[in-house]
């Protein structure tokens, strides 16, 4: 599995597991979250990635569950989390309302909690999980370089940021920005044209990308990819998905997909997808299914 | 009342008056005028929010009648104007069609006739009203800087202006631009999202809102936002003008509402919304409201 | 006819002559076609316009039967010419879908093929047809710098870039980009507001504005902009293609039209539009009538 170096002392790998549905499975025991673990681990899938909200505020404990069962576990493996939204849910169910919040001391508590509920010392990867309209960037900037400096976070990103959300923030911190988790897929093609991808490209930004797969939709039987993406899969040996990976892999920007499943079989399955080498026609015959008219 | 510094030589209180309808008012007379300026005065409102246009490029002369009737009285305001909009109307009957007017002649006589309109020899702070899409921006910058040059104008800025628009005006300009009036509230949401904000906010730049109050609709009885505004005014004893508000002068931006009422009553309040203290909950209570949907 | 100087070694005229119909005419000897071209040249129009696309990638060998004819033609023209649209026609007949390619081999491939089929050894500007999402800007950026530098192409740019998409490739080049060839006229006014012009006009790039009378909507007895473009033409007796052109010359950023007719007695009627000094009323009454509504 191709390796990302992200900063001096953090490597991903090319394909995260993630575990936005962990809790959400009929089993939750240590146990059977350590076969999902070593699952993903046998295929060189190092990077685990979580988020406070994540189950209501129950998933980060449920994967620590399974991190306390196996001493040596955490060694082997890259957590990113993030933080950011209060949602009226669990720990926050006195909300009002959902909301954003940026400032130290709601960051500084997440992380806390987040690290407690994983039962580790430090998170690899910490993300602002949503642009928060009312952000004071000096104040997050800060807060986020000091979590580096205390050595509880190693690297910080953020996530479904935009441009200017992502020169706001870093104009105030010492920290480089690693990352920026966006939506992106045949599902979400905006980011290929809205400047998005052309901004982190030209920065050398690396992206991550969730719901590669465009959020099922891709998925259904009627959707008008499909046709497509199964004759390229059939001519690969590979199943739809893998393809709707590879078309993520394919872009020079080097995207980092992020896959959830909680079926083991599948699990097995996910590093398939870097067995697809896309032409770019193929590239773009997905492409041109997926935007649903040919290019100008 | 806050003063917000904007150059060495210009200081705005945070609240503004606004005069667009300054002119509209039944009585016109320099004492109505004069008790309207006092109104504000008592409050800490120095800064008084003018264009050429506005009366049909009317309302500086009624400022005018009672700066001439009442001496001393320009030295305790900031006057903010502006230009570039040509409307067929009193001065500008003639016009064929609504039109801006960047060029250096347009802008130079525009001044001239606010500074006799308004019987003072200097305008505090001019700005340009309109982004103009045929601006030469070498002309209009240089035409700005020699009003500065010239002391005829303290300070510049813009309106309505997207950061495409401010960044080419200033590259062609010695003088910093110093703000942007734009319309941002609980009725128009975009520049928090659209990336407006995200620039003024990283450069450092002070923001002006024109119509805060979402240009009445808020107001109305029937608005989403209404009954949440009213929960909170009541909390805070305060009406729901107050809260709208409020509601810009919690954002770390800094913003700068330009309040515009004839109502001799309503002026004495304006400055309620500065004993308002939104939480980051309310704050999105009220966004959500506007919005019409919860974050995502 | 104004000359427009891009490099040290590259001048255009203001006014360029659209080829992507030459192939499209009846008559398409060598002959025919030299008329085409000293009716341009008669006028100072020494710019030709061409992708090698246009005419289903054989509008570049109809040019080239004309140089061929014609030994010293060459040397009295400017070439631009495009590359990277690879469409299911012609010599790319057996593509699967239409799609973009900026890798390096298919960048050199056009370009060779574009000398051979206009018979030159030189193109004096290439573009970049369409911004490519799957572009590896490096890859690209090199193989435009490598072109230049071996004498084949004098100077590039690009067509259809917004400005992330720019600055993502410039950024990965050593060569300066001189121009972007962009869609704007009365029947497409986005440029003027939405950044794309006043990026551009900042940097001091030279835009090329194809398609200037609107694909022909605007020539049209029903459009909205007719009655308003024929008074202004009816006054500086000229005809309302000519006030459209003039519409986009008397912008300050300097566009250079393409036009493209067939039709000898219209070629040599192009440079009226230089004829025609637009007021700044004149340029919103047909801004506003394109517009549908006046300006705010």
């Amino acid at each position: 599995m191709e390796r990302v170096r992200l900063t001096d002392n953090l490597e991903l790998s090319r394909l995260v597991y993630g575990m936005w549905r962990v809790a959400d499975d009929a089993d939750i025991t240590p146990g059977h979250v350590t076969a999902k673990i070593m699952a993903c681990l046998d295929q060189g899938i190092t990077t685990f990635d979580q988020a406070d909200i994540y189950g209501g505020y129950t998933a980060e404990a449920v994967l620590g569950g399974a991190l306390r069962a196996n001493p040596g576990l955490r060694d082997r493996m890259e957590i990113v989390t993030k933080c950011d939204i209060v949602a009226p849910v669990g720990r926050h169910a006195g909300a009002k309302v959902k909301y954003y919040d940026t400032s130290r001391a709601h960051i500084q508590a997440s992380v806390e909690a987040s690290l407690r509920d994983m039962a580790t010392d430090r998170i690899d990867l910490l993300l602002i999980h949503r642009p928060d309209p009312l952000m004071d960037h000096h104040e997050t900037g800060a807060a986020l370089d000091d979590l580096v400096a205390a050595g509880k976070v190693r690297a910080v990103g953020v996530s479904n940021f935009r441009p200017w959300d992502w020169q706001l923030l870093q104009s105030a911190m010492k920290t480089p920005l690693v990352t920026n988790q966006i939506e992106i897929s045949l599902g979400h093609l905006a980011p290929f044209t809205n400047g998005d991808l052309a901004f982190h490209q030209r920065h050398g930004h690396r992206l991550m990308a969730w719901s590669p797969l465009g959020g099922g939709t891709l998925m259904s039987g009627d959707s008008p990819v499909g046709p497509v993406a199964d004759a390229i899969a059939n001519a690969h040996g590979v199943d739809r998905a893998a393809v709707a990976v590879a078309f993520l892999l394919a872009h020079p920007a080097g995207i980092l997909p992020v896959l959830g499943t909680n079926n083991l079989g599948r699990i097995r399955a996910i590093s398939d997808a870097l067995k697809v080498r896309l032409s770019r026609e193929d590239w773009y015959r997905l492409y041109t299914a997926a935007l649903g008219k040919e290019v100008p």
